[in-house]
Parts: structure tokens; sequence; C-alpha cells
């Protein structure tokens, strides 16, 4: 199954800069059977565990994240870039290549104890998404699993992730 | 039901700046009822017809748009500013309040006579949403509809989409 969705992914060679392959999304998400299938991948990790809130990270996070929080019936909360988020927020700094960043969640988007996923559609380095970890571990979530549509297994990003279960439904 | 669903909706004053009134639509995401309630209010606006693809414009109008195409077992397009596609690109700019901004979406996104929706969280005063259509119509769509979350009558959006479908869920 993972090899029929993978004929949806366009490699796209020197994007956002030169030497870099970009794993284009876009092709499998215009593809409603894709894009289905994709969604329904990212369900089944759970079998049918309650979930009580979906994370995702902007922008592309939140496309598999609304909709499996959609499919789910679980609440939707998003983590944005610095600045965004107009209540009262929680954040965190990370290593960016050059440079940090900055993420931020709203500080009364999580009950403690919760039930979370955390989706995103892409693992590289780890980087972003042990940031999220650390803002999901502030408001005490228990993470039932965190969820990339692709794996860049090369960049063992997993190692960064180290005493969660992470899943990802395509390994490249 | 928009009344229930109001009640899920929290104005926050003086963001992103003095005076103005946000709508924060946080509290509805993260509520798991609220969110279903208003993806499925979306989904009877096309009443059975056969969508191809539903539009929307980063970031939170991916939240809605994804979950609704998932939902209607449409494909997912995703208009963005500008440099975050990778692949070729369709393009127009738009005015803002000081200055403009450039919107894009891939040029092989969307075939001609696609049945389409397009869906954001806001309308306020429409101008992003006119520069959306423009996009739509570059690839010759067949616009089914407009749907927003949230209306914002007295800014008189509307008027810059006529001979259009549009809908809201919730009108202020």
């Amino acid at each position: 199954m993972s090899e029929q969705l993978k004929k949806h992914i366009r490699s796209i060679p020197d994007f956002p800069k030169e030497g870099i392959l970009f794993k284009d999304i876009s092709t499998l998400l215009k593809n409603k059977a894709a894009f289905k299938k994709a969604v329904d991948s990212m369900a089944k990790v759970v079998k049918g565990k309650k979930i009580d809130y979906v994370l995702s990270i902007e922008s592309r996070g939140f496309i598999f994240g609304a909709a499996l929080a959609y499919k789910l019936g679980a609440g939707f909360v998003p983590v944005r870039k610095k600045g965004k988020l107009p209540a009262e927020t929680i954040s965190v700094n990370y290593s960016l290549e050059y440079g940090t960043d900055t993420l931020e969640m709203h500080k009364d988007a999580i009950k403690p104890n919760s039930k979370i996923l955390i989706v995103d559609d892409l693992l590289a380095t780890g980087g972003t998404m042990s940031a999220v970890v650390q803002l999901a571990e502030k408001v005490q979530a228990k993470i039932f699993g965190i969820i990339f549509l692709i794996e860049l297994c090369d960049l063992k990003g997993r190692e960064k992730l180290k005493g969660y279960p992470v899943y990802s439904i395509l390994k490249y």
C-alpha cells in the first residue's frame, strides 16, 4: 500500500535550495483516493484508542492533522510560529541549520493528562518535532503517538524522539 | 445551531493590533464536537454534489479545507504564500492595508472544468479570497462554492465576490 502512495509523491530537485531533493506532497493531496488513504493509514495507527486532541504544526502539518482529527472525532490544536496565536501561549525555542526559531501553543489548549497525537507531514532531522514534544510535555499531555506521512530515514530524526511511539506511513 | 457554535469562538481585543477584536477559532477547533459540527455544516452546503477539489489558503484555511476535503472524498489543493510551493506555480498579487502580497498555486494542481470549493476560516474585506478566485479562474475551475466559517458582515467582503456562491456558517 505504501508503494502505491509513494507514486503520488513528487521529488523536486534543488528546492528550497541547491542540493536538496524536496518531497512534494501536493501531488498526493490533490489525488482524492491517495489523500483519503494517507489519512486513513494514520488513523489505523491508533487502532480505536480514544484520542482527545490532535496537535499539528503549521502549515503543511495542519492538512493531515485536521483531517485526522475530524476522522477520529478529536479536537484539533494548532502549534504555530511566534506571534500568530492570539491568546496566552507557551513557547519553545529550537535550533535550525542557521539560528533558532520559536513555536507556540495556547496555554489553555490542552488539559493535563489528555491523550494526544502529534502529526506532521515530514520527519527529517526531528528538530521541529522534538520542540513540539516539549510543548506537549509542558502541559502534561499523554503522547499516544507521533505520526508522519514521510520519514527520511537517513536523517535519523527518530533518535531525537526516543521514548515516544513514532509512526511514519512512507519511509525513504 | 450556529448560536451553539458561536459559543466556542473567543474574542480577543487588540490582536493583531490595537482596535481589532480578533475572532479566535482555536477554542472551537479544540472542542471535538464543535469542530466536527463546523466541518459537517460546511459539507451540507454542497448537498451531495460531487466536488473534485477543495482549495484552501494557508495556514488557518488548511484546517477546515483539509477536513472538508477528507469528508467529501475530494482532493486538497493548497494556496500558499510566495515561494512555498516547490513546482511551477501561477500567482496573483493582491492589496493589503499597507502594500501588496502574492498567493501561489501549482500550475498543474487543477484540471480545467474541475468542480471546486474554496474554503477559508474568515471573510473580512474579501481581498484575499478574491485573489484566490482569480487563481481558480486562471485554471478554468468551476467554483461550486466559497465557504467561510466566519463572516464579518459589516466589512462587506461578499461584494468583492459577486457572481459566486458564497456561504458562511457563522455571521457577525
